[in-house]
């Protein structure tokens, strides 16, 4: 436990969220830039921000998200705020790490649509990044490996202290009302928090959808076992975390749980076999919201222009 | 000619962007809330910045823009920076003023492919919405005109002054370097500024594109005449403002020129009957430039989450 917990934290299942340290400042302001840049995809249209919204919670509320020339995507895109927590990234962990993950969607069709190659080129062309790059790395030349690095480091700034349940670890009793007690503690005794738990409030294990009672589902997803191979991983998802699960509606891998008061029904019956009482669920959903952290807030980012030479996006052909 | 500007701007036919005054700001926060929120589209994907991306000098830096289920535009998307400053809204002039354009891309199938029922249903069941409409309007209730008044507020405050052009105007004569100076020469000298003139180096009239030569374009679009019903105003377009015009790639109503120099070059040839040299073309663009200004600066905004009776967005019905 940490040393400037409350004794009153030291004992609870979720920890406070630790403030961002040492964090690569020109690095992490270049990796904004990326962040919201629509360059890096093929139409010159989708950024990392259409489908992870920081106005919205860090994802586009929608069941599954919207990609290239508008095709439907496969699973629910979860929220990036806190995502640093991750044990590892995607539904089904198949990215260590969030500077392996922001390779992904850039070169996945059906997202981002673009090459590596390409969105180093149409980088390489704009002279106000090829500046800043030169100034964050100390050296000629834009990578991939720089691209993703930088967009990692930005990711990382994007955690949300500050709750009212954060408060209340922290030692003010009077943050949370009593309602929002009560599903706290229903949220614990009753299980939740085998799974839920840590900083993030979830992030931190591989769990199966549907221990008690099978989830159904027309998604084809199949979670750890794409990864493992192992048909003992099938339907083991990463836990969600559940920091500022209010602003992150549609819930579940297929995104098929529109509100909370359906998320919590679903897991109490299906992962620990307990139909919770209207009351008992909006205890829960009472305490769920008190996780609804601070927002990352910084200036909209202004991007250097393309130049003649720049790549020309093609986004009907 | 204003009081505090240097005897050098009141002789030029280009004056500097006054700074914003008399803005409500409760009002033109609240529209930059709904700027940013894609909730105002069917598919709870697009939201005004998606076509004019504030990052991106208010332009969605494509030749037509991308709207719902990814239908290719009619016509370039122009900047809404400095629009205020129009005499008259869309390349066409069909809407009188920001706050009667604002209505009109969220209603447009070919855009955000909603309804205005629809948008104040979304907005009212929203309690951050209706909390901030109450305070705003000091009463209850969300309507279309309030929305387009708040988005026109914040529209309004999307000015760029600063540009190194404007230092120059207000007396500052090293602002510009000889080149620059050389173009502006050119500029005002060969013709240009009988039409992108005044502190928006334009937007304050309709003329005809393709005055001594005609414009060669597959865009069916046929300017004021679709509004006026007027033969004579065939073809005649408002004049672009030149501000920014560095960020507003590509150029002209069908975004057919993808760099100034095309666009400087076409406009010699097509408004004035007058083929510039290389170096001529090079110093109206490096003047050009300079009308780079401030960016708007703010905080990207934070939406109020939706709740359990919020209207679910349907992107792919
Ligand atoms: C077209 C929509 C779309 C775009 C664009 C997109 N993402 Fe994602 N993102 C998703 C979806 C969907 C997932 C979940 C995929 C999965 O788990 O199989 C995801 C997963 C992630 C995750 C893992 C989070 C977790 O908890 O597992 C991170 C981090 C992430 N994206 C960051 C980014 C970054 C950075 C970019 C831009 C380089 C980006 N995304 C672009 C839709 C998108
Ligand atoms: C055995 C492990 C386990 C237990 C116990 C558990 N969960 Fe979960 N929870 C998960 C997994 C795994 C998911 C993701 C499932 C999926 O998306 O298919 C999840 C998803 C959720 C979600 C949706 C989050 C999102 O962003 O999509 C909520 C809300 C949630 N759990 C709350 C609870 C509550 C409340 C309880 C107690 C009633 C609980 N969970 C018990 C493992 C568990
Ligand atoms: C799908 C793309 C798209 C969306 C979304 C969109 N616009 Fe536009 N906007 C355009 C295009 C294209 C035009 C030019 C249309 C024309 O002139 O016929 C335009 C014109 C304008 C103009 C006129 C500027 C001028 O100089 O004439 C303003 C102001 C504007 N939009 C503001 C907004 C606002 C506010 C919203 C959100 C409520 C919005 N737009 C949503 C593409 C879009
Ligand atoms: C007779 C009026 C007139 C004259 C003279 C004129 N322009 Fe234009 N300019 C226009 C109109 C109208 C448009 C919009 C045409 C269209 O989009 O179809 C335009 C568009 C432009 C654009 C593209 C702006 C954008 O955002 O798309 C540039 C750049 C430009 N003019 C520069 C110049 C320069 C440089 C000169 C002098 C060589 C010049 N103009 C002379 C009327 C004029
Ligand atoms: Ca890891
Ligand atoms: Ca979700
Ligand atoms: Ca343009
Ligand atoms: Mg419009």
């Amino acid at each position: 436990s940490l040393p400037w917990m409350s004794a009153q934290a030291a004992d609870e299942p979720i920890q406070p969220i630790e403030p961002v340290k040492e964090i690569n400042l020109a690095l992490s302001e270049l990796g904004k830039k990326l962040y919201f840049d629509p360059r890096l995809s093929r139409s010159g249209f989708i950024s990392c921000n259409s489908c992870h919204n920081l106005s919205m919670g860090g994802t586009d509320n929608l069941q599954t998200s919207i990609g290239d020339k508008w095709q439907q995507g496969p699973i629910n895109s979860p929220t990036v705020l806190n995502s640093s927590m991750n044990l590892a990234q995607f539904w089904d962990g198949r990215a260590a790490d969030l500077k392996e993950q922001a390779g992904g969607p850039i070169a996945n069709p059906g997202e981002m649509a673009f090459t590596h190659t390409l969105a180093v080129d149409t980088l390489s062309s704009i002279p106000g990044y090829r500046r800043e790059f030169r100034l964050v790395f100390g050296e000629d030349g834009v990578n991939i490996d720089k691209i993703t690095s930088a967009i990692a480091e930005f990711e990382k700034t994007l955690v949300t202290p500050n709750s009212r349940f954060d408060h209340w670890l922290l030692g003010d009793q009077d943050a949370l009302t009593a309602t929002e007690k009560a599903g706290y503690e229903l949220f614990k005794n009753s299980g939740c928090a085998a799974c839920h738990n840590g900083p993030a409030v979830g992030g931190n294990s591989f769990q199966k959808m549907g221990l008690v009672q099978p989830y159904q589902t027309d998604n084809p997803a199949e979670g750890l076992s794409a990864v493992t191979g192992k048909d003992a991983d099938r339907f083991m998802f990463k836990v969600p975390t559940l920091r500022n699960v209010e602003l992150t509606y549609p819930y579940f891998h297929d995104g098929a749980a529109q509100t909370l008061t359906e998320a919590v029904d679903i897991m109490g019956r299906l992962q620990l076999g307990r139909k919770y009482s209207a009351e008992e669920n909006a205890q829960i959903v009472a305490f769920l919201k008190t996780l609804t952290g601070d927002q990352p807030q910084f200036m909209l980012p202004i991007l250097p222009p393309s130049v003649d030479e720049t790549p020309v996006p093609r986004p009907f052909d």
